[in-house]
């Protein structure tokens, strides 16, 4: 199960790496803004790496990207979050926004080194854009709004009051208007800092509404959650990852066989030697699914606005197959490796747990029978999900 | 699904998980000691309910027992846990003791209603018992000592220096050479003081060592780790029945169907149905199994000396089946019902991860293959697991 | 897993399933009406067993009947599903007939040893019945008429042409205007003679057709699809359990670990074992609440027409759990015991694979996930399933 | 899931798969040899694919011959299973014969059109090879000997008298002291002619023995197990491609929902569409773990003698993984589709039971259990398998 990042960027990935994993598991316990390590990711030079050589970037392609995200997952799962988010904002750029928004917003990413927030939850979303003189006030409360905290530039949507949909605004996360709550507390990714932001008549001029094409008016578009669902693929798949490599390397170290199965070595085994292969088999054939899927969203991020929409109901399609086998794999192996671990491993210091309830808290992102169902409906008839915030 | 418990003691029961749940979630965040709410098991005047009629007690059956065990899991199982192993360190006193000692333990913890702990672990076992004049001093550490803390009374294992066996004593926990550690800080069971007790010259007079008949002296003696597997399925049971409780009534009262799913009410999301139905059928089944092998177990520890090794036998496999059951569907619906609950209910004062970290702690007590194992043996030959003190 | 069969019962079971058993494996080949073994049945006198005592029956009780069914399906599920289908007809005669109905037709069961096929399917059902002088003619064409061919006689349903609902009746299935045609050619339960009737213009009397009550009338006698459903539920359960009694079985006799596993005899292979113990103690659990539903189900048949809708739909629901259980366990089991029994048992002439195609096929009766809903309904808002032909 | 055939062979495979299909049911029903389909193997021109370019043959990849086989198991995974082993034969004498012998062998191979069987089977081994002037004579019976009816040329095994290992050759199957019985007759894989092969003082020369360098001698001669396994893989692969396949057809052909469920069209029945998006998903993670495999068989078959033990272990393990997966998927696959299909579906001349008697007939070969042993230790202690006959 090779993961291969490519050279140019696989040494300070690594190194990267190393220093979120020392730290990973007290900071999943205290929880809160990981405000150092937020540096670490800005002074590592890998946060514009998704913008265009255009706007002087290096335009690194989705599947290095999303296999960075991959790999920092395997250590700390909340900072690759906020990681792939940073990107998720700048391909919301790219898709919605028109020339000359891309322009300074992309350039400013790259020259700034700017890390992005996100307020763009769909489902919970009761912030209302009423149009005002030159722009919009936006008032109300977003919830999980995922790496606001600490940020330099938000990535915001809201609902325009007249009921005709949304406006996508990406604005400095200092503006007045703009309050984020640092109210996130959960079982799970915890310093990803999902927690509400609150708009209280927040100006947005009517320049910096991205588009056209705006959001989800154009297949080409609609690619924005497809690629959410990427990368939330990709963090299932390093979480899953980190948790059986882990687990591999105690059981190494300090695996012992039960004092009665009359077994001596802990590599004669029998049972672990049957779970570990068959975790190994699903995470491998899980990442394989996902690999096919980040080079086919490349390759339709690729088509530009020739892009149709049966090719984007492809590559949706292929994503939602890596995420139905992401999701149940990695939960099986975060929940099921103590049985090779044994009681010692729910030592609180060891931290073993934490796969187990970043990925649980992760996968109900969307419910996964609904993936399921499009993907169903696609067998019977071949039509392909409709696009939505989550299709 | 229903839970019997005699009227004479439900109301009393039902007041003390109506205390220990209103602090359960912020409890097992804060991890340590309970001291408070070990307080409210004291003054429930339910720990001295296993003490035999000869000896003032009430004699409460072991179905009855296990399903307050049971109950009391349902919302705290760290202190269910507590109360389970204080009738497992009674039903010690009954299985090992001579009259004399039993009369002076058992009449104790009721006139005294003492809180018993216990440094009984097998696995994990360093403390030497080194004969001297008049009986043993016992040095070394031990693991795993659930309820030491804050005991009263503290029933201890020792291997003999000379290599021929155990000796198994019940002490008063502030006896001199008793260093209980207040060192347990695990991912689950958080609040059951499973730390390190470390003896130093303890002295133990011979009168105090239990016997005869002894540890594992006679079929009946053997009963003890039969009763130590039930009190986990019954635990198990617990934690699972608790988890699937909450997530229906937190699905009941504020569920909604995901918005893309074209279903307006959510006792008709086809999916929740699906996997609560799941949940239940294999809940009810597994509780089946736990209820009808607390029937044999009393059967068995109503023949008294008589009991054959056969018999025990068939009550092992019994609760090797429960157990198997229990751990089973528990796991799988402690990590399951996030489905139906949704992101929102990963919050952390909501507290739905604990049931689950809970129970794969608990579930590691000792591996269920080996359990499979005997099970598997029995079946293809008829023999039954050998006594030990896992089996 | 002891299954209980009244004494006075138990040698003519056996004898009878024996004798089922040593031809079982050819027929199952053969297919077609194993009119040599209703014959058998008709000889055990085991036929009228369900007939009330007023009518000169034994009035075996409904657990009784379902664990002969049980026992039977072991060894041949054909023959236990005719055998079942029998009592189903007296139950109907018992629930939808008025008194001189039920004495002109259980009478005769009694004393003349009737043997009862039917033409009861309520979805694929284009037989309608017109109303004539005196009576009404019922044609159109019956599929899955069970038990049908070679019968004395014949239950069946119709379409009032009205469209006001079904007419019931029991008839010689000699009359004139019955075609049974033997064209059940199915890849299991592959002698329950199920295929279709066709009827042309038989004539049913006014006084024939079933009622007062009538089917579906009253809370009673929509007791029906309950015991159909439970029928099922044992049928599966002795699939299940002839399919791991005679894999124990052959392992025993001529179980061999697999030359490179380092292993030497059957009973130390440790998935053997583990696999073992995993069919056992599900098919335990299944048969555990498959007994509490044949309870329950007695319970609420003595209750009379003072039985409520509510308690009807609890029976329901337990009858529910229990096909939920049986039918995932069965599958496992049916089809999970060839990796113990190896490549050499799948000779055609050893027969194992009719446990999967008759389990499979008889599982198909009627979807198991709207079970699986109307239990998830009720979990999360106490409403039974309302009563269908299925429900 | 696109399985590319190479355009030069499509068409020839393609109409192949159309003439097998016509008559697959009824031939399963049948059992016995297919000659008639045998002969269409024959005139198909795709006999001979892997014979070596310079002995006259086409040298197709083995990632082809393995996609033609995964195509025709689609609709006869005994005829698939025939023409998978003429090209394992093959394999046979490029890997372990000498120059002369391949000549000989290879270019008959493609001359003649030579239909390979064989008798090697390692585990039902009584064929003994007893040296005598000139050569060997072998006398004693193999079980599994998969082609061996209706071969032109059959490839057997026998033990040296002395204990010293194998003899392979290579021979007509019409000489004399070969009796070649047809007495297969199992559950699934019915037409592979998987019997008995008798030899009587079977004479074989010197010059015939296969070698240099000889069975199991190098790591390269041991990857003909590895491309046993692999063909097994593909053949599994293919019977749960056919089996969903057919079953999808099904349900867009005939698929109703059920009448109570509320639902009108088949392609909003939820249960439905979850469970075939289940199936696809993991059919093809197992396919996209069997053309990694493929493909790195091939590279390891490229290296020729230069394929280092490490090497060959790597390509096992991934042969392993894919075996794991493929196994598991096309059990699940071959098994459920039934509750998408419904009862009538169970209909014997629609033959959907075959799927799942041929998969589970197929995948006893050898138990799944020990490669997981095997891939369960490299992943602890980084060793790869030794070469055996199975591994």
């Amino acid at each position: 199960m090779p993961q291969t990042i490519h050279p140019d960027y696989a040494a300070r990935v690594e190194a990267l790496a190393a220093r979120l994993d020392a730290t990973a598991i007290a900071r999943d316990r205290a929880g809160g803004s990981a405000l150092h390590e937020r540096g670490l990711l800005r002074e590592s030079g890998l946060l514009p790496l998704s913008v265009p050589r255009v706007y002087g970037g290096q335009e690194a392609p989705w599947p290095l990207l999303l296999h960075i995200v991959r790999r920092l997952a395997e250590v700390d799962s909340s900072l690759a979050h906020l990681y792939a988010f940073q990107h998720l904002q700048v391909a919301t750029v790219l898709l919605f926004a028109c020339p000359a928004q891309q322009e300074r917003l992309l350039r400013g990413t790259q020259e700034h080194n700017w890390f992005w927030g996100n307020a763009m939850n769909a489902v919970n979303n009761q912030a209302i854009a009423t149009p005002v003189d030159g722009g919009f006030t936006v008032s109300g409360v977003k919830a999980f709004c995922s790496g606001a905290t600490d940020s330099d530039m938000l990535m915001l949507s809201a609902q325009r009051a007249d009921g005709t949909g949304l406006i996508v605004a990406g604005v400095p996360s200092s503006r007045a208007g703009i309050d984020i709550r640092q109210d996130w507390d959960n079982m799970g990714q915890r310093q990803t800092d999902s927690g509400t932001v609150a708009f209280d008549k927040l100006f947005i001029a009517d320049e910096e509404v991205l588009g056209p094409p705006g959001p989800l008016s154009t297949p080409r578009s609609t690619l924005r959650p497809v690629l959410a669902q990427l990368i939330l693929v990709n963090l299932y798949l390093g979480i899953a990852r980190g948790a059986l490599d882990s687990a591999l390397a105690h059981t190494r170290d300090s695996g012992r066989p039960w004092p009665w199965s009359g077994i001596e070595h802990i590599e004669d085994e029998p049972y672990v030697l049957q779970r570990y292969a068959e975790y190994w088999v699903d995470l491998k054939a899980a990442a394989r699914l996902g690999d096919d899927a980040a080079e086919a969203f490349q390759h339709a991020w690729n088509a530009g606005e020739a892009l149709t929409e049966a090719q984007r109901g492809e590559v949706a399609i292929q994503v939602a197959e890596a995420k139905i086998l992401a999701t149940r794999t990695g939960l099986a192996i975060t929940s099921g490796i103590f049985e090779q671990l044994g009681a010692r491993a729910t030592a609180a210091k060891l931290g073993f747990d934490r796969y187990w309830r970043n990925l649980r808290t992760h996968t109900l992102h969307d419910p996964l029978d609904y993936k399921k169902r499009d993907l169903g409906r696609w067998l019977l008839t071949g039509d392909v999900p409709k696009p939505s915030f989550y299709a």
